[in-house]
């Protein structure tokens, strides 16, 4: 594969998170070979998301308006406000049908390792729309992980500073889970928060 | 992620093989906030190799000219001729330099299972190219798997009855590698093959 066009397709096809030299091959003989009207789909659909997607002012998301749907919907209760890491996080929420308040999408977690840290999430933005939008109760939703974890507490103590209330998601044991098979910090903290 | 912009890229991203709804997720997440102009790098490459690639008229590779680099090659020998499943394999064989034949490149091999038959593999393309050009030698280098040994086998016996000599890479234990950790097929064939 020495043909220039090939080359900078394979190059290009390596942006893409956890695609190496090797996939990166096999997804351009893939396409040429196999698939040319899917890769001229792939190509415009790159181009048309590139310039029509932006943030939602409100809540940060990924959104092709001014605001995203939810941010839109004036049925949503302002009074809760649900930080998440990304739009899929959001959306696992949503899906859920449990949650009527708005969302706050940091796109992102505090992860100093890979140097990103308060300023590289959203969190100025949030607390300026904080300030704009008083919300009664901010729920952190990001994820259980070390640095899902820091992100939340970096969050909540800008908060709680502020005079917020602030809650967590509630850490347990998952929904048709056996005892058994649950890792035993789960089980502690299920211990610890039981109601 | 509800938006249409955003849920064609998500499906757009599918086509590449190995990714799945959640990779292509995670795939248009990164790039629409990490790397946009990797993104239209990409949609760029894309267009540009599906308009400018097509097949070389002599080997059956991708090219963006009428003949590809090797068979464009005055200094090739053209009486062997070597047959390999992609261009990654050419590239391959061309990067040990011990090479100096011309190839043909069957794009495929044969898979019934998959329902990849003769007819899809360049078997007929390749029968047309050694009546017009014959070679004293053809060596398959198609893969040693199951898949592989079948499509050196079908076409090894359609060109042993037009009368052409045929060999087979050699199938043996590999270059560094430790006996110990050899799997038994592979030594078995090397003692078979031992000169």
């Amino acid at each position: 594969m020495s043909e220039a066009r090939l080359l900078s397709l394979v190059e290009a096809l390596r942006i893409l998170p956890g695609v190496g030299v090797k996939s990166a091959q096999r997804m351009a003989f893939h396409l040429l070979q196999h698939d040319r009207e899917g890769a001229m789909r792939l190509a415009t659909a790159l181009d048309g998301a590139v310039h029509d997607i932006r943030h939602c002012e409100r809540c940060h998301t990924f959104t092709e308006h001014t605001l995203c749907d939810v941010c839109a919907d004036p049925e949503r209760d302002a009074n809760v406000l649900c930080i998440v890491e990304t739009p899929a996080d959001q959306s696992a929420l949503e899906r859920t049908g449990s949650y009527k308040g708005l969302y706050f999408v940091l796109m992102g977690r505090l992860s100093p390792l890979d140097g990103v840290g308060v300023r590289d999430i959203g969190v100025g933005p949030l607390l300026e729309r904080i300030e704009r939008e008083p919300a009664a109760e901010v729920i952190l939703a990001t994820s259980f992980t070390a640095e899902g974890e820091a992100t939340a507490h970096v969050i909540g103590e800008a908060l709680k500073a502020r005079g917020i209330t602030v809650s967590r998601l509630a850490r347990g044991v998952p929904a048709g889970s056996e005892l058994e098979y649950v890792d035993l910090s789960t089980i502690a903290h299920a211990l610890a928060d039981r109601r």
